[in-house]
């Protein structure tokens, strides 16, 4: 049996289902071995870029991991982008990334190039398999990494996949170390707990019973409780807890810990400003607090939350706050961020995936949303854009009854813009809202955090996207996804009724005033 | 005066006229220089791989190297695929690459990650600036290494660009090293050629000179030449030495070099094949072949050559041969590889740039057009797929008196389709031809190539574009440029004439058969 096939076996046993691929020669016996294992799906994806940040969409809202398939070093740098995304969220994904056959790699062929230090700075674990009969026990440790630590990168020599090896190669035995002991810090982020105390709650996933945990422990206490600026995935709405989460700017942010004493990291990590700017804080906690690690990032921090809630003595109880029933959006307003969130939170179905690429369009989307029937929100973790489109594909490949609404700048969309044909093949349920209002509008008020308040001629140009302005409607119907164009309020929330009534993908240009 | 201007000024000194950028918040400071320094064109490129394949092809047509600005690690991943096939071609570039506040770094923000791992594998230099005063000596460093070796890359943490300097900070003196002796190398190359002597021509530009020289002394001694697989840039037509490229297919290529006794490199690397595949060669020359490095792969052949071409007697004259005049293409035959290079062919204009991208489609579409007018040949010299619709855009930003012909395989086109937009934007003379056969088609000849005879079903899937397929005209029309489908060779030739008659650009989408 061919090594690529043993590989692709072992993954299908270990509950792999998906495979997001961009594969190229080198690839060839990996692609051959998908029609011997058809519990792997295979999704092609027309740039890298889509394939990564879909397998980070997937990660998110599976149970397991999925395979991408790159080819060789040009190959993994397209998909970096978002495969570093998915290293800052923590995403369980196993690449597999082709490269030269062991006796070409010295010819130095055109398309060779150094792939470990390509994938280094964003693999939680990486390999390159050096003999066929390791191929099984090197994939064995890369998912159980990607499991526990986030992306791992198996980088596999061609002529080792196309290598015979026998059919039962074992894989590698399983992981039996202990969880740590969380105990003590309980005790002490309970004895911290207190009106100058901010529970700051991040991780791989925040469960709505770990966020109804953190509003228990609040409304007990006096503290104040966050949800770090870009979590990975949280479950909201429904009556559960409306968390805030902590303000992109740092100003802001830095505002609201302003008073803080003691911080505690609940799956979050230590709150910094995502750019520095000249006169501007980077740690946005006072330097005195004290910092408290409840739970580290890489996992569910609900059962620790819900153990500190009974420590307070703050219950175990769900407490379900009534639903806001959103009153009917029906406006010939123009549309602008608090009208698109409005539209938003009155239409958004039960069991919605919101993928929140929007940036200063969707400033109020999150917040309008609380109130909605149950959803989960995924956001962009590493700020590296282009992650939107790829990540409700992935989402909606790992829920396919579930609809994914993809909030989307516009400039941010042009990144991986391809992610709407994988959509348009697998008919997936996506509802792509594209917010057009023609700039990279977050560049514009940075230029003015930066310090630099007249606009220059230079950065009217460069943060323009109007000269010629950019037709999406076009764009996705040439990628195959029926589109169209809405002006108002009442226009977007009926297009977001039908595109949500109607099975596979859409996309709605929502044209900013 | 701020460091970022005071860069920029230099780089302006230095002849540097366009920069190709997609900046972000920590390149704020460069973005506002740029209107100090109006020499230096901005191009906004909605993609970073458009960024970079454009500065390819701008510093493969221009005399000065042109800059990309990225916003940190993650905008360098987009732009790395492009910047590998500019480190295979050496071409010219200096990339300012922004960076996190160097007192922000330690904070470990979001968008951070390890930039110069990412930039290393495809930098001929790298540096990041560790001082605001060094920022003018760095650049000139980067410059140097950029014009004698290729991409050079300049990391710049936001404060230090934002640092005041002295305006006169100098930059480093001017590189007095000596060019290297290459008489003992003519010298025996003359003596080795005869008619078991093969002469495989490279490096930076293939002058119409070196290629005519290159004919004489086949003419004279019974040598073969070769033009290397993928040359960067190739001047050709107009009557000049109709040569041909090594080709693809290793088994062929081993094939024209099994007699060899000799082979003599002239800018071309030793040969070697694309990828290794069972059971065939991946050195392409037979082992007891002697090689000659006439010339290194990293500037211009044509005196070497013309001294070669001297020593042995075959004159220093050009010998143009009658150019073909190609007959009228008016036939209403759809479309086939032979019919798309007979339309090429036929109505190419003088001075015509091509950037060839066109895989299996356009194989005999550089042969047909030896006999065009004068005109330059840009290949893919990496390998990494998305090259050609920004390398033309670089040309025609370069070159804006030339018309600029990009011949499309139409898989390929999607990792960089947003390159119609800065066509669009910049009024660029781009004739964009995509070759649409709704396939992957190289890769079906690569499966049977691995032994793989009957297609499997996942290949079949995974090198389909037909399921949807993608309308390219509607995709073009969305990002600005004027498109039309084409479905015979007087369709096709018709189109051509119109685009090269019709300032701007345009897209022909060519439906083959």
């Amino acid at each position: 049996m061919r090594a690529a096939q043993r590989l692709l076996e072992y993954a299908a046993q270990e509950g792999v289902t998906a495979c997001f691929a961009n594969p190229g020669t080198s690839e060839m016996h990996l692609v051959a071995a998908l029609d011997a294992v058809p519990q792997i799906r295979p999704i092609l994806c027309l740039f890298e870029g889509v394939a990564t940040g879909a397998a980070d969409g997937f990660g998110r809202m599976a149970a397991n991991p999925a395979l991408t398939l790159l080819h060789l070093g040009p190959g993994l740098a397209n998909g970096l982008a978002n495969l570093h995304n998915a290293y800052r969220a923590r995403t369980p994904i196993l690449s597999l990334i082709g490269e030269h056959a062991t006796f070409h790699r010295d010819n130095n062929p055109p398309l060779a190039t150094d792939i470990e230090a390509l994938a280094r700075p964003v693999s939680a674990w990486l390999k390159t398999t050096t003999r066929a009969e390791a191929i099984v026990s090197d994939a064995a440790l890369g998912l159980r990494a990607a499991r526990r630590d986030g992306p791992a990168s198996l980088i596999l020599p061609a002529d080792i996949a196309w290598s015979d090896i026998e059919p039962d190669t074992p894989g590698a035995s399983a992981d039996h170390s202990p969880a740590p002991d969380r105990h003590s810090k309980i005790d002490s982020a309970a004895q911290a707990l207190g009106a100058r105390t901010v529970v700051l709650l991040g991780g791989r996933r925040l469960s709505a019973r770990a966020c109804a945990a953190a509003q228990r422990i609040a409304e007990k206490t006096g503290a104040q409780v966050y949800v770090e600026t870009f979590p990975t995935r949280i479950e909201r709405g429904g009556g559960g807890a409306p968390l805030r989460r902590l303000p992109y700017l740092s100003e802001m942010a830095s505002g609201l810990l302003a008073n803080a004493e003691t911080i505690i990291l609940a799956g979050a990590t230590k709150p910094v400003a995502f750019f520095a700017l000249p006169g501007r804080p980077t740690e946005l906690a006072p330097p005195e607090a004290a910092l408290i690690e409840l739970f580290p990032p890489f996992g569910d921090p609900t059962e620790v939350l819900e153990a500190l809630a009974e420590a307070v003595g703050a219950g175990s109880r769900h407490i379900l706050t009534a639903a806001t029933t959103a009153g009917a959006v029906d406006s010939n307003a123009p549309l602008d961020a608090s009208g698109l969130s409005a539209a938003l939170a009155a239409t958004l179905p039960e069991g919605a995936i919101v993928s929140d690429e929007s940036n200063t369009l969707g400033l109020y989307a999150f917040d309008a949303a609380a109130g909605a029937p149950p959803h989960d929100w995924l956001t962009l973790t590493g700020g590296a854009i282009g992650q939107g489109l790829p990540l409700a594909t992935g989402a909606a490949v790992a829920c396919p009854n579930r609809r994914v609404v993809a909030l989307q700048a516009d400039g941010s969309a042009l990144y991986t813009i391809q992610a709407l044909w994988s959509q348009a093949r697998e008919g997936l349920n996506v509802t792509n809202v594209i917010l057009n209002n023609g700039a990279y509008a977050i560049l514009k008020l940075e230029m003015m955090r930066a310090g630099i308040n007249a606009q220059t001629e230079a950065a009217a140009a460069l943060f323009d996207l109007q000269r010629p302005s950019i037709d999406f409607t076009e764009i996705a119907q040439g990628f195959g996804v029926p589109a169209q164009r809405v002006t108002t309020v009442d226009e977007l929330s009926a297009a977001l009724r039908r595109s949500f009534a109607t099975p596979g993908p859409s996309l709605i240009e929502a044209m900013f005033k």
